[in-house]
């Protein structure tokens, strides 16, 4: 990702500041305030329809021409379809709708007689950074539900997005600027070059947080080349695990689901595990019929084929196959109607697999036998961990959260589905009447800890 | 800090392997079992009091004959002092009656009428590397917040402590053994040097979280050097604001507090900032006179200085002295008697002034007005905003953690004190009976997120 544009540093470092400085401002905006402008946010995108899918028909028309964004790239680019402005538009009106997640108390302590009292409130983290690529109505939602968590956000989409990405930023500042004034717009600004990125993975003091939402590749290089924290995920192995006790049929139908509902997805199946004595008893074959049915190739390591060789022969409709798997089909993500398969002797070696091969992004095992799914839960190191459930289940909408602004497979901070709630961190307030350490140290008042309700003091207190 | 011993890369590794196994299986351990290996450790540092002090006396007749650790750092290093051994065999059994951070559920959603149903459940991070200098006893510390969370962890202490750090693990690895069996002992490793360490900073699939207490160079080396998240501070420039209506004795006490009760702390104050008109009714000499009667320099920017002209040419017993401020001296934390103090003319001029120059680590107003209290607290960026109180109460113990693995000033994660609480994240359990994405992308099903009681279903559900 080298600078190609040879934007002087400048300009970047301004935005950043301005970034900065507007975000800080944010963050004594009321949740009412923060509500109207989202109201006008609404209705600038709504007054801009006509000049924003021009400008998305002009880089459909050029991508398409260029010939270098893929087919379902292509579709996702595109919002001309039916309804797609619509749903972007009913997004804003969604995230107005979610709690404000800045000014919670999440603890409240006396910390010895007459005060001083600590409280920790959320607050925003402060200025994200995020890149996206293709789906331009990505902009509108995380712009807005950085306002909402009175984040500043930088966004870079992709380049075959541009003149969208643009259309959309322009109405989205207006009606900031209409409702919060114009130097509050800065909270939204679009980065059009990955030389400005690669400067900003540098500003560690105006960034403070990277999301990435695109390839392996796009995070990696992110992870790889910045000191800011890096929330995402590179890889989205997810696996299931039929266990000895499954229900056949349960087993093909959350598998089928897992594995072909929307292939493409971080979290669609890859891997599927399956204990010897399901595979004795029938179940593996059963799974594997239904995957072929449906086109799936599944690839197998030997022991895992010796079950499925009759199918293999078959054939079965569907343009599925069954072929030998290679090692490294394990620790791939596919991305399409392609699954490994591998046959365990007891569900610690199944777990084992999962957490050695797996991305810890979402696991489910498969089981009538309520202990085992317990150790699986408890034992699967993963932020997803599923009882015969579809992997795809794993997302923001999904799990009531209202949007996402992306799934994490981070160990710090947040993990899984991204929505509000991850966008925040908080401060501790001390509210004292001139309190000394010296005086704890010294001996004349001591420590005593005590709860208080989880509300802040009245002003003036 | 290169590679010195010429270690084989796969002994690291394999220590790093070990870590996250131990940990994987620390993560099913009940509390009362944890609590039980805490009590051995307890019983086995106990037993090891003279091995221990033997150990550490041969460090410290070291470390004096090299000369190259400083006076306080040797200080530290001592284990011999008065109740210093029996403080930290305390501090075992304070952690034991800690709260198990681990297995809180914090959201519980029915996501549709009869299923399936998604619980958020703390989790430990998993492998944690804690970079320590000099102080042994921070070793049992991390040690031991490190098992009730059911992290492993991967201690690098100071050189100068070697033989006491090896003779404390020793013994708390022999208490986790003699509870919980040989392996889970490898919740506990020493790692002895920094070719190490450097090793360890590259292994982001076996290391997760990287912690390192110390200077602001070996901080920053760190950053700059690994993939993995890093949890800590490398400044710590503390301000404290007196604004134009404060308290002139309050003032007084509150930034000599802050100041003076230990200036070799992070959360000591570095800066001094007055409101003109404070200045103007003789606060800021006030405040100035006391600190002076206590030995600090001050560092005067020149307006400052024309309030203290009368305080510098009589100079004040004490030794302290008020001399011309350097622009360096607003960004520098002297972790000395020294302070920097500048006047401005409004209370916003005080917090652009904290926001920019500051570490965000906690930041003081000194006032009686409530209203710029609440201005102050909402617009002061840091991890601490304190309201008339000294800013040496940022701490773990002063906080009601019990303990604290250091102090953050991160933007994700954990912010401030880090207890127990900084050492979870959470994992998302989903508990089904064959629940598919295509029930409800058909229209068959409808999803519906009615919360739940914040609690698991018993097994069996």
């Amino acid at each position: 990702m080298p600078g190609t544009d040879g934007a002087p540093a400048s300009d970047t470092l301004e935005l950043a500041r301005r970034a900065r400085r507007a975000g800080l401002k944010l963050q004594a905006v009321s949740t009412d305030k923060k509500n109207a402008a989202l109201r006008a946010i609404h209705e600038s995108l709504r007054v801009a329809r006509q000049r924003v899918l021009e400008a998305n028909a002009a880089d459909c028309a050029e991508a398409a021409q260029r010939g270098d964004v893929s087919g379902p790239a292509l579709k996702r680019l595109d919002l001309s379809g039916a309804g797609k402005y619509d749903t972007l538009l009913a997004g804003v009106q969604q995230v107005e709708r979610l709690a404000d997640p800045v000014g919670r108390v999440t603890l409240a302590t006396e910390l010895a007689a007459g005060g001083p009292r600590l409280y920790r409130v959320s607050c925003p983290i402060g200025v994200l950074c995020v890149i996206f690529e293709s789906r331009p109505d990505a902009a509108v939602q995380i712009s807005t539900l950085g306002l909402k968590s009175s984040n500043a956000v930088l966004l870079k989409g992709g380049r075959e997005a541009l003149r969208t990405n643009r259309a959309l930023v322009d109405a989205m500042r207006a009606g900031i600027a209409a409702e919060l004034g114009e130097e509050a717009a800065d909270v939204v600004q679009l980065v059009s070059t990955r030389s400005e990125v690669a400067e900003l993975l540098q500003m560690d003091r105006y960034v403070d947080l990277v999301i990435p939402r695109g390839s392996n590749a796009l995070v990696r290089y992110i992870q790889q080349n910045t000191t800011i924290p890096v929330l995402g995920h590179a890889d989205g192995i997810c696996m299931c695990y039929v266990d000895a006790s499954a229900d056949a049929d349960m087993a093909a139908a959350v598998v089928l689901d897992s594995k072909t509902q929307y292939p493409a997805a971080c979290n669609a199946l890859e891997t599927l595990l399956c204990h010897k004595e399901a595979a004795e008893r029938g179940v593996l074959a059963q799974v594997a019929a239904t995957l072929l049915q449906h086109g799936v190739e599944l690839r197998a390591e030997p022991r895992a084929l010796s079950y499925l060789q009759d199918l293999s022969a078959t054939k079965e409709g569907g343009g599925g196959r069954v072929v030998p798997a290679t090692d490294d089909d394990f620790n791939t993500e596919f991305l399409a109607l392609t699954a490994a398969v591998k046959v365990v002797d007891t569900l610690s070696d199944a777990m084992a697999h999962v957490n050695e091969h797996g991305s810890h992004h979402t696991d489910c095992i498969i089981t009538q036998d309520a202990a085992a799914a317990e150790e699986f839960m408890a034992g699967v190191d993963s932020a997803g961990v599923y009882h015969n459930v579809s992997t795809r289940f794993a997302d923001g909408f999904r799990y009531g959260f209202g949007s996402e602004v992306g799934v994490s497979t981070n160990r710090i901070h947040a993990r899984g589905p991204v929505g509000l709630d991850g966008l925040v961190i908080y401060k501790y307030r001390l509210h004292g009447n001139g309190d000394l350490v010296t005086q704890f140290t010294d001996g004349k008042r001591e420590f005593t800890h005590q709860s208080l309700p989880l509300k802040l003091p009245a002003a003036g207190k």
